[in-house]
């Protein structure tokens, strides 16, 4: 007898990555932690949380929250992720994250240092 | 000037969708106003809304509701969708779509007739 | 006995399609079937076949050859689709389809009509 | 003036990763370098390349081929990744990562020690 989950489960439930990013993350400077981090915020914001806690964050690593908040801190003095104040509908503000620095330097390569041909 | 949405806004509203949905729904006696229909239904249930209203689903068809009740139910009829109870955390119960029956139709080939080799 | 395919055959052949497409097509005036053949191309793209051949799309919709070709025609025509002429590594040129209009009209709307606030 | 990527490239070229590896890689003793690893032949082998060279491997990692050769010992021994024969439609023999037994892991929880809810 067999216990799989679902099938819909599996399927309804997956997150999506730019391949540039998989690919360039160590010549952007990044370390494998820096990037599950970066990834962990990507699957937050695209689950409809934009501002995960510093304990949900860290749950997701293997590290603890002093080093977490260290390299939260680092990504955006690297320029990879920012913080912003976000309006919703209902006129409340609150802070969100947002990787859109990290994903232009991966598509706008021209502003940045050229990224060379795909796939490397 | 450039007026693009953010890569952000981009990257964190996509759906994934089985090859197999793609290379077999005509195979399976479906067409393509019905194929358009169960992946809406798979986008809104990837969402989190487990039971878009006729309402809902009509607004994304080119459909009127009748229509798209009548597909609904054809949809079922040929078990391609179920209709299932859910408990939700709060013991509360509301139903659910669940396309687990076309998943099955595609993964478990043998129990059907014997889905050919992929991409057809 | 279970005879589902291996997980990693349902997981590494999958496709990704924005939601704005799915959500705005019919406001596009791209009716079902229309979309499943700009979905199927953008399938095409993706696993690397750039240029799929009218046989090709056809066996991938429930319609007929000439049926297909006039919708191409259509797709080009109303500016969702064109056919570029690329040159591969070793300087032979090919023509292949390139949905970069269709992306443009989702995610860059200013430029058309505004496309309205997301999940209407 | 603005130098993207046309978005095409950006969509066509993405991986697909369930959120499940990502929510219980640490729970299934795997670290940041171990799980970046199995994303990459992951994205190998949707990519259609199922057996990348150690030299590709590193290359994709901030390691080297001594560590990463270790790495991919480790995975195999934890049951996470596994080699198999393949043979092609020319009936040469060649070898093939699996990552079935990861996802098996993962999504047959009865069979190992019980995956707990979603979402953590």
């Amino acid at each position: 007898m067999t216990n799989s989950l679902p099938f819909q489960h599996i399927l309804a439930n997956q997150v999506v990555i730019p391949n540039l990013l998989l690919q360039k993350y160590n010549k952007l400077g990044l370390d494998e932690i820096e990037l599950v981090l970066l990834i962990q915020i990507h699957r937050s914001i695209s689950n409809g949380n934009y501002f995960p806690t510093l304990q949900e964050l860290t749950s997701m690593l293997t590290t603890d929250e002093q080093t977490c908040s260290r390299l939260l801190r680092k990504l955006i003095q690297k320029g990879f992720l920012k913080i912003e104040r976000q309006e919703n509908s209902q006129e409340q503000w609150s802070e969100a994250y947002s990787l859109e620095p990290l994903w232009e330097k991966l598509f706008e390569p021209v502003k940045e240092e050229r990224v060379q041909n795909e796939d490397g």
